[in-house]
């Protein structure tokens, strides 16, 4: 199955001269999203991972599949204000200022095997700032997982130090 | 298993005198997430459901893996400027000001089966906006599935027409 042709190009969005690439027309596909989770699952199986890390809110969607069928726990990584115990924050660069995730401070620790997950990697700039949350809690980062990696913006040299996987480049 | 003993209270968030019901506890603890996702699904098999609608953001948790268990697809509803493609809105009343949600036009349509799911039902003003949205499109809503029903805000009452089942009530 071409999951590639699910991906729908949405030009102009969200600026003029961006083309988005919109999972949506996958996800709403049954054969499509369950095909893609079987995928993800594949690359992370037999590694021992005690908590998946999805980043809001696309980072959820899969995420959460991805750690029932490991049999592992769900942390979510969010945008500032949202997660109401106490958290940890790691701020990264935007083109134009900056922005903030966090996360709750005992979600995870030491011992934990962590997958991190999203939908997409750009540039990397969120990836990179929730590795750095990962490891301020003491937990190992055994696998970061997209679905889609934009080659051409290199997130994966920002993140060369780690396991990074993805099942559709560009 | 007892899940709500999963769910910890946050006093004070995210204002004065609310006491938060936290989920991260539970998704976090493999077995309860996994013993949630279980309950979640066995409520809405055998019912034909043809796309699982997950409310953005921690509706896409749960939402995303029930959907591939039932073999579903999955769409998003999503908060404005978030969705690439055509949408529709709809607004809702808040405490103070309105709130607006949409959906990808494309998403579903005439002869879909709806499940719709959010993590909390309150006072139902999102859960009924979803619904309008998923009506205005043509297509059936099934089932409404949430994990927390605060019954004390009578959420449940703007949804009488609808079969809306919880797994913990408060």
């Amino acid at each position: 199955m071409d999951l590639k042709k699910l991906i729908r190009d949405v030009p102009n969005f969200p600026i003029e001269g961006i083309v988005f690439k919109d999972i949506t027309t996958l996800l709403k596909n049954p054969k499509g999203y369950s095909e893609t989770l079987v995928q993800l699952v594949e690359l992370a199986r037999d590694k021992g991972i005690t908590k998946v890390i999805g980043i809001e809110s696309r980072g959820f969607i899969f995420g959460g599949a991805i750690a029932d069928k490991l049999g592992a726990g769900f942390v979510p990584i969010r945008k500032p204000g949202k997660l109401p115990a106490e958290t940890v924050t790691e701020s990264y660069e935007l083109e134009y200022g900056t922005d903030v995730i966090e996360i709750h401070k005992d979600a995870i620790g030491h011992g934990d095997k962590i997958l991190l997950h999203d939908d997409l990697l750009a540039t990397g700039g969120t990836m990179e700032a929730a590795c750095k949350l990962v490891e301020k809690l003491g937990a190992e980062i055994v696998q970061i997982s997209v679905l889609i990696d934009l080659t051409f913006l290199n997130g994966k040299e920002k993140l060369k130090q780690y396991d990074v996987k993805s099942l559709i480049e560009y």
